[in-house]
């Protein structure tokens, strides 16, 4: 089976990484996409596990080569979802995942629309995400009100994905999740649809 | 969780009911959208599991009042799917599975596209097809013929399905549709997911 791409949005804090981390034994072959980034790693940050780190050069070359879903400068630095992983990937029969925000999806709908399955992921309430973001403690009162802030944008673009997971408890939400990725495999692009058709009606009778 | 919607299609003979009495037990609660007829029970065949058995009468009320996805009239017997169970498992929160035709595929697709999710059945080559159906020897050589024909008619659909199943190995074949059914369950309807906003962002500060 030619690989296959599945899309997951919601909110920083809707519990994508810990939904991901759980099942990843159960659905290999895999690849989740990182973001690149000119920015220097930071104690503990390992090249491409936390980011892609590339220099100022390298980003840009892939810019103009037309290698970036998207990108943006935050102070001084690029980062970006480079597609060259994402092809090789793909070539290789795996399933890539992507973690992005609404405008993403929406790119990548328009990219490779044909091959991909996708999910918004989210807290059953704002209240929970709150709740859920303030316990955590890692972020500033600053940081976690913009986060909220963000969370009532997005939350509108649900319309737009094909599934919702309400991550209310983990281990169902883990659940939806695996046989999200397991469906997610069974869609083959166009072009593999095409083939397989031409395929279907030429075998050789028996 | 609303209820949603599955919907199959494929050669006959791609071993559609066969993985749905293998996942039965695994998918639960679901309702299988069968058939309504105006023809006589054939000997062993029961009302509401071969078929819905309808009088003419009571037929052609539902074609009056909208009830009816599709129908035909052949050799003089009505056949249908009827929508009323369908909108009352709906409501019940059961997924509700449709074995229906490409054709079939469309009608639901204009009628209930936000909450379907559908998959295109097949062996995986028509020389196979032909081998299963042979083998099978319940049908008359003409009747395989037509099943030929009309195949390679259907496989030409496979474009306008969501997810593609080849069933080669049918334990590989029940788990992909396994995962599949989870999944549909996870497409909330336009009204849903309206609602689900709503409530998301309405729900008082804990």
């Amino acid at each position: 089976m030619s690989g296959a791409v599945l899309i997951l949005s919601g909110p920083s804090g809707a519990g994508k990484s810990t939904i991901i981390r759980q099942a990843a034994d159960r659905i290999e072959p895999y690849y989740f996409s990182i973001s690149s980034t000119t920015r220097d790693p930071r104690e503990g940050e390992r090249d491409g596990v936390e980011y892609h780190f590339l220099t100022r050069e390298a980003f840009e070359a892939g810019i103009e080569a037309g290698d970036f879903l998207e990108y943006a400068e935050v102070h001084g630095n690029y980062y970006g979802t480079s597609l060259a992983p994402v092809h090789k990937a793909l070539a290789e029969g795996k399933l890539v995942i992507f973690d992005i925000d609404v405008q993403g999806h929406r790119l990548a709908r328009n990219l490779m629309g044909d091959r991909i399955t996708s999910a918004f992921i989210t807290p059953p309430s704002l209240a929970e995400l709150e709740r859920r973001l303030r316990n955590r403690s890692t972020d500033a009162d600053d940081v976690i009100d913009q986060r909220l802030h963000n969370a009532k944008e997005e939350i509108q673009a649900i319309h737009e994905f094909d599934y919702v997971i309400i991550n209310d408890q983990i281990d169902t939400a883990t659940e939806a999740f695996v046989a999200l990725a397991n469906t997610a495999r069974l869609k083959p692009g166009r072009t593999e649809r095409a083939q397989l058709v031409k395929n279907w009606l030429g075998s050789p009778l028996g």
